[in-house]
């Protein structure tokens, strides 16, 4: 987030670090100048205009309206308020505009939806979109440090042939724990009633949301792979509007605000996680026509989940809020 | 492939080996007994009741006909004549009785379809099936040992902060090579016109013709992931009753010969490749109904791509000819 902050040169007059109790004390260094970090209390927010959250829903749910109180904007990245019809849930090339209804908290969507949603409101903005089937490559980093150094440690000691005890994913508060390297987990989040995970409940839920379309069909498989960092997506969309070619679909994705299409089977063009790290867009590729459906694409979506699926996308709200002339 | 047919405890009178010259010479151990493998000519299969054939699709062409020619039933693993309408294509639990109508040649269907017909099949007796779409989760061993080498190495590489140059993922004879360690990879096999890969087509194809339903609808995306054996599959269908549950569904694989049902999300039990490595089965999880379409169904479906997905259902079809009479 701060990187991101920096990178974009976001205008900040007094920039404030919180943490835990446990955390404060540190120090950060923001263009050249070193922060202290400060334990996160209702008093912090005092003064201030737009505070990230980014800790965990059980603080956002404490802190954020405390932060509200004191007359600051949250951008919560967490997923406490993100299904709270109050809350508007925010991708900037999708729905900026909801911004303007906020009452004090705005939340980023989850990562796998923000790259999906911003991949296909163009094509929902030309032609409708009625129905939408997602299947996830998502890569650990979404799970934080602490399944990153699992995948390592666990690829290394496999390739020198130790043995390892996976401690982290799927979820590190479930029951049970999996190995990640060399292995697929069909399970990110904790399993819901319907057999859903929560991972899956958030794009069908997110989505429909973001795109003001309660009656949009979604429906979602969510999958870990060992990959550190950048979200894949195999995406099969009908839309609503008959006769569209591929070569449509490439000039609507063209178009897109944050979204880069890499499409050239015939050169090996694609994307993929490797090439899409440390960039903030969204990458499209592999676009088709269903053989069966007329108005049936499939196609392939790959983002930075750190920076479009997190800590770009809040840095953007915050950036829109701006624009938007919506910070006092 | 041996290893299964000692495993199988497979009627050998007399085994014979074969390969390129090149490779020709080298002894291999079988039930205890060193064999010496020759050169494959046409004139090696005089006498020979069946010839497990899998080399690769072009010696499949120039010698399958010689063996059949000198009478020997040939069970082919390459994609050389899967599509041809004289050669039955077969998964023994899905469609048997085709191997009565054999001309001398029975191809055996690519990888990623075998398990997914396998875990359908079930389901589509029961309840009838109009719709598939499928996007996989493969391993590198589909590609060969020197993808297997690959992967570990370029793992080692990365772990140890090393360079390395990718030179035979996703397709060793095409144009550009592309890092599979820590990334995923949206091309198996060769790119059509349609944008479609071969193995997407493959998968298309051969499941209408295995299954009997040339208009069945099916559409696959195809991708190479950092794991070495095991194939995964998210896998959508819509069958062609109403009102059916998942339990129905449950009773049905459940009953299926060569499934194995890993579904009890409660208990973080789905199927994964780290777990079916070495077993012959077919393994169906995270079955749940579609929260919009009464007859869709999402699940997900693992196998060993190297026993399911090839010399188990080869040595299979074997069985079956001598199960069903027809090796004279």
């Amino acid at each position: 987030m701060l990187e991101t902050l920096e990178k974009r040169d976001f205008p900040i007059k007094n920039l404030i670090l919180l943490s835990s109790a446990r955390s404060a004390g540190s120090t950060v260094s923001f263009r050249g100048k070193e922060y202290t970090v400060e334990e996160a209390k209702p008093e912090s927010f005092e003064g201030v205009d737009i505070a990230l959250f980014s800790a965990g829903g059980s603080v956002s749910k404490l802190l954020a309206p405390e932060a509200v109180k004191r007359g600051a904007i949250v951008v919560d990245n967490t997923s406490a308020y993100r299904m709270d019809p109050e809350v508007p849930l925010v991708v900037p090339e999708v729905n900026e505009e909801d911004l303007k209804l906020h009452k004090g908290i705005i939340a980023n969507p989850n990562c796998s939806t923000i790259q999906m949603v911003a991949a296909l409101e163009p094509l929902r903005k030309a032609y409708g979109l009625k129905k939408v089937i997602v299947s996830t490559y998502q890569a650990v980093s979404g799970a934080g440090a602490v399944a990153i150094d699992e995948l390592n440690d666990q690829a290394q000691a496999i390739l020198s042939g130790d043995s390892f005890e996976p401690g982290v994913l799927p979820v590190k508060g479930d029951k049970k724990h999996y190995q990640i390297a060399y292995n697929v987990i069909p399970q990110i989040d904790l399993f819901q009633e319907n057999g859903f995970t929560f991972e899956e409940m958030k794009m069908i839920n997110e989505t429909k949301k973001i795109m003001h379309q309660p009656d949009l069909k979604v429906s979602a498989t969510c999958v870990r792979l060992p990959v550190v960092t950048g979200h894949s997506e195999s995406v099969y969309i009908e839309i609503d509007k008959d006769s569209i070619s591929v070569g449509d679909i490439h000039a609507q994705l063209t178009a897109a605000p944050g979204v880069t299409l890499q499409d050239v089977p015939e050169e090996q063009i694609y994307p993929m996680p490797a090439d899409a790290v440390g960039k903030p867009d969204v990458f499209v590729g592999r676009v088709r026509k269903d053989l069966d459906e007329d108005n049936g694409f499939h196609m392939w979506i790959v983002s930075d989940n750190l920076l479009k699926g997190a800590a770009w996308n809040s840095v953007q709200i915050a950036e829109s809020l701006l624009k938007l002339g919506l910070v006092k």
